[in-house]
């Protein structure tokens, strides 16, 4: 399987263990070793694995939390680390509210598996939401 | 010097570029080879040099874009890849309207330099803005 098709599964993986609210699936997603860092929609910087664990923790347990959905992940290699970019198709539970965010996730070649190095979400401008997920602008 | 102090000063050039609004130069802070993408605040993705050089001609040559001034940079090393959280804050010239945004700029070793594969920028939510900003939620 070629690099690219191995790292959007792992992004697949990442989206996963969201949907299913398995932190533990969650922790395997991560790099063990690698610097890792991650910036939920609206949030600062987390950096280090600890933290990043810590917010992941506190987001699969909180009901409140939305539910995701990713579509048009798009792989790109940089050698041995490639990112996907993707949408997220966002739904807070409770209010049925819905936004589209946009989303960059790195992953690095680690023991043989590509594992998140980084995650990125942030909002895409309402009146850009049809623009944004047309296909034409993801090449 | 070190990769990271390295990475730390292309990160400099990236905003000395946008802050002069300096076309040329941020076409030389971009990767010319490894594939590349932009998310601006608020923005869908945009993918590929071309693409991504067209947004920064529009913003550079746009009275309206913003002042942006990067502090708090932090450069994390994955090989041949690196990346830098910083945070930016951000004055539109016309309305004095600030905020603080989190970026995470990439960087890729091309040709002995280290060029920009990607940048992401994400407004912080106004609540949380002075905790983002404490140094010890950057650790």
């Amino acid at each position: 399987m070629r690099d690219e098709a191995l790292i959007l599964r792992a992004n697949e993986g990442f989206y996963l263990a969201f949907e299913r609210r398995d932190l533990a699936a969650m922790d395997g997603v991560w790099a063990a070793s690698a610097p890792v860092a991650c910036i939920h929609p609206g949030w600062g910087p987390i950096v280090g694995r600890d933290a990043v664990m810590r917010s992941w923790h506190d987001i699969l347990a909180n009901p409140a939390s939305p539910e995701v959905t990713c579509t048009s992940p798009q792989a790109h290699l940089l050698g041995d680390v490639g990112y996907v970019i993707c949408l997220e198709h966002v739904t807070l539970p409770d209010e049925g509210q819905r936004g589209v965010f946009v989303a960059t996730n790195t992953f690095v070649r680690e023991e043989g598996e590509w594992r998140m190095a980084l995650h990125q979400s942030s909002p895409v401008a309402d009146e850009l939401v049809d623009a944004s997920t047309r296909p034409s602008q993801m090449n």
